[in-house]
């Protein structure tokens, strides 16, 4: 099936794709500070989780425990942020955020919280390449 | 079956008992603010959505649905604000939040902006009637 939805310009500058999850893009949130995953449904119009059918909220729901699986496995994470908000971007994207004590935001919000510290090439390349490893061991 | 779980003494200062749903309690933020509702899922020491049952997540992403439509059956919402947070209170607790363009704390998150403002006594009671009868509408 093609993807009718175009991703959002904030979100597609924000943001890198990691992988195609079975409802949503699968993307890392450009900021250094915080291992900041965010599902993007690929549906064209998409604002409200609520208002989705009930098999796209369950497959939402699969990519969002897949994400945080993800993030453990990743990095240390005291706790899972779990956010859905769209008051500035409408398009629907749910935030899948790694907490660790004493984060620069702790205990706080990491949304709306001072400044994106965006990744080099490099460290961006490298983040993303891990990120696609331990997803494809999560498959297996 | 009895309730094994203790409600976080955070939770029961800040909130208002309004029902109780399959999996959780339904409540009300003390915060006259935001229409603001948060589910507390009668499990005793769940602390990530990720952690729970797949049964359990889809009796909350059933309530959280039930939550949102009764904030727009109870007056103007705009978005729809879904957060799972719990970093001061590791009790899981899941937010649900109708956002007004041009609200206190718009477009940024509600969790940790400003101080709450809570109910008299009298309002607190007209809007836990109130939020009670229409979810009892939503029910049938």
């Amino acid at each position: 099936m093609p993807d009718a939805f175009d991703l959002d310009a904030r979100l597609a500058s924000d943001s890198h794709f990691v992988a195609d999850g079975p409802l949503s893009q699968l993307r890392l949130i450009d900021d250094t500070r915080f291992p900041w995953l965010v599902l993007v449904p690929r549906l064209a119009g998409a604002s409200e989780w609520l208002d989705l059918p009930g098999d796209a909220q369950r497959l939402l729901l699969a990519e969002i425990n897949q994400a945080g699986r993800l993030l453990r496995a990743s990095g240390r994470c005291d706790k899972i942020n779990i956010g859905a908000l769209g008051n500035i971007v409408r398009q629907l994207h749910v935030h899948v955020v790694a907490r660790v004590e004493g984060d620069s935001a702790w205990p706080g919000p990491v949304w709306g919280w001072g400044s994106m510290q965006r990744f080099g090439n490099e460290a961006r390349d490298a983040r993303l390449a891990e990120l696609r490893e331990k997803l494809s061991w999560e498959r297996t």
